[in-house]
């Protein structure tokens, strides 16, 4: 049965592949699953429709048969379960590979979208500028954090997996910003992600989408 | 094998039981599983012994034999499936538990931290009385959501499991700050959780570790 997600019809990120549809799409294309993909309107996602699968109204949404998820990291899990190559087999390593998964979503993720999201709430603050330089201080107390923990090896925990799926996913958030340069080894893991095969069909088939809709 | 937790030598919230080892706890009760408890100071958080246990310095962590995990989603979603108790074993039920978990830990619970550090980050600055109306709107929104999808039933989605679990701990968090208050049915959900024997067991125990510090 081929899956159904849900993708933004115009992404705000002008095709950069930030959304977190391309998380799904990464994570269908390393285990090899076709899948179709219905595009809502910012509109749309707030209606009960759309709001039926996604209680939040946000993308990604995951359909397959009767089973609707939202969350990316729930979607991503479901399908690291059920095909292989996103988890390890051996149970203390999948343990830990969900671990990242988690980390990267709750320790990692919250500030990093606080930086991105403050020049879209607080833009007409006078605030804003002094608030900026704080919240990249906070955010680089966990790339210090997490940059000794990956040290030299290629991926965070042995073999690639979906901690580091939605890791790279997270730290790509801050392309931009100055930050993740200053971590040679964070800049090299997030260049490891993007030069995976999979990651790049994904990638592809999220700007099509946004190049389809651009033309319009 | 008894699994060993980490928690704070004195938690900041004075015993109050929002702490992130109080999930585990009720977890570990809910399944029956008794468990030995490490408590660590602020100091010892950020020293080598505990950042190889966690990597960016906080509690909780588990540690079962050779496996040490860290993140209370992560450790939480360990314990419930190895027991019963904490997620439905049909295949799609089990998916949307899961969904609910990662919704508490990637969409509720961030901005309700960010509510939650604003007085510790920003206490001496001009901006925080503006700041925090505009935060708590920000968490109404999600509030609005959770409370159409909860409606009049008693959990997220059929049975209690580790989707309620992580939810009624995340909005706990808001206790005092007079939002969940306004949503009858989230307010009862929340108080659900709070009467069962094993969130009883659990909070009696994080309040001993207070009790016991405070005594000193």
């Amino acid at each position: 049965m081929i899956p159904t997600i849900t993708a933004f019809e115009a992404s705000p990120d002008q095709g950069m592949g930030l959304a977190r549809d391309m998380r799904v799409r990464w994570a269908l294309e390393e285990v090899g699953q076709p899948y179709d993909v219905r595009l809502v309107s910012f509109k749309a996602m707030k209606q009960p429709a759309h709001l039926a699968r996604h209680p939040f109204g946000q993308i990604p949404t995951y359909e397959e048969g009767d089973l609707v998820l939202f969350e990316s990291g729930s979607i991503i899990f479901h399908i690291a379960e059920r095909h292989a190559g996103l988890l390890p087999s051996e149970a203390n390593a999948r343990a830990r590979a969900i671990t990242w998964m988690f980390a990267a979503l709750n320790t990692v993720e919250p500030p990093i979208v606080e930086l991105e999201q403050a020049p879209f709430v607080e833009g007409d603050k006078p605030w804003l500028a002094e608030r900026i330089p704080m919240l990249k201080d906070r955010i680089r107390v966990r790339m210090d954090q997490l940059s000794d923990r990956l040290g030299e090896a290629e991926w965070l925990d042995g073999a690639f997996s979906a901690g580091d799926l939605m890791m790279v996913m997270v730290l790509r958030r801050l392309e931009g910003d100055g930050i993740v340069e200053d971590y040679p080894n964070l800049a090299a893991y997030v260049a490891r992600g993007q030069a995976r095969p999979a990651y790049k069909r994904a990638f592809d088939a999220q700007l099509a989408v946004f190049i389809a809709a651009s033309g319009d």
